[in-house]
């Protein structure tokens, strides 16, 4: 719906930013302008700094490529995590679910994305060079690959496998407890728990 | 969903933010705040600053309430509209919807709100000591009363209906072509046309 009143810039502006968030249109990006201006402008100085202050602070893990404001994150440098499985995810978020299973007590890496090639996402765009070095550290001994069991998590699992393997690192997947077609993050923790238990060699 | 992983101070900081925008959970707010750190560092740097302009720059149009930049806004100054009615409605998205149905040419009176005493919101929140001002400018001769058809904005259309009718003043309500329990922002442009011709006295 295009507002058929002139609507003043730097509303307009405003939703126009809230409509690149995922899964808003424009009529939730104007409820959540007018929302903001007349009942949570607190609420809305609070987000601007938020957002300015993130893109300023965080960067991504040296080690596991998630989001952090150190070098190295909390999780990489945490010493009772074991350095010898790595468990490769596609975003923070299936991070956070697989950890959410208390299944799991290795170490991360997160790719920030999965192969799509017809999105033009290649191992290039996803810094496979950065995960074959974090790889090869001499301490990893195991590679669990737990992408999403969609289309192109498999595809990527498959790809990274392949490579994994033929430069001698014992690769798993997760079970196929997972339901297929589905992504981690709306998996409740006690499948995963049990995919992570019966994961195979791939 | 509680994150079991040490997440950075300033991606919690964001993602607490964004859970405050309307009908936003916290699984939608941490997918948000990937997606802009990670996919759209530009877009988070544009809604940033959208959001501090439009603290910054917005104010209440002098005789609307509505939203602008000026003093006095765009419709409000427009000299093709007739001042002689006046159509009162709770926020911008409902004007919006009258203006698009092109069944009205008078002037607006934005609430930014409706009654609703179990909140706390009563006559003195809405300001209608404001709107009083604005009715008493001896152009106004009709007062069309725009209210979303819910109980709220029945309670509020019927108090307002008998402050401006013990002042002299005409007082209509849009015909209920509008389904009852709706509101005016998911109806059709069709229909409010429909209910503008319709429209009763009070
Ligand atoms: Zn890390
Ligand atoms: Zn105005």
């Amino acid at each position: 719906m295009e507002a058929p009143l002139p609507e003043p810039e730097p509303l307009k502006a405003l939703i126009e930013s809230l409509r690149r968030l995922p899964g808003v249109g424009v009529r939730s990006a104007r409820r959540m302008a007018y929302h903001l201006l007349q009942h949570d402008q607190p609420g809305a100085e609070q987000l601007s700094r938020a957002l300015s202050s993130a893109l300023r602070d965080l960067r991504h893990c040296a080690r596991c490529n998630g989001f952090t404001e150190e070098e190295i994150c909390a999780t990489c440098s945490n010493p009772k995590r074991d350095p010898s499985i790595l468990c490769i995810v596609e975003t923070p978020a299936d991070q956070n679910m697989i950890e959410s299973s208390h299944g799991y007590r290795g170490l991360y890496y997160v790719l920030m994305g999965r192969l799509a090639p017809l999105e033009g996402i290649g191992p290039d765009e996803l810094r496979f060079d950065r995960l074959l070095k974090r790889v090869d550290d001499g301490l990893v001994k195991e590679v669990i690959l737990a992408t999403n069991f969609t289309a192109e998590g498999e595809t990527t699992a498959h790809y990274l496998s392949e490579l994994l393997q033929s430069r001698g690192i014992a690769v798993s997947r997760l079970a196929r407890g997972v339901p297929a077609g589905s992504e981690l993050e709306y998996v409740d923790a006690g499948t995963i728990a049990w995919a992570l238990m019966e994961r195979r060699s791939t």
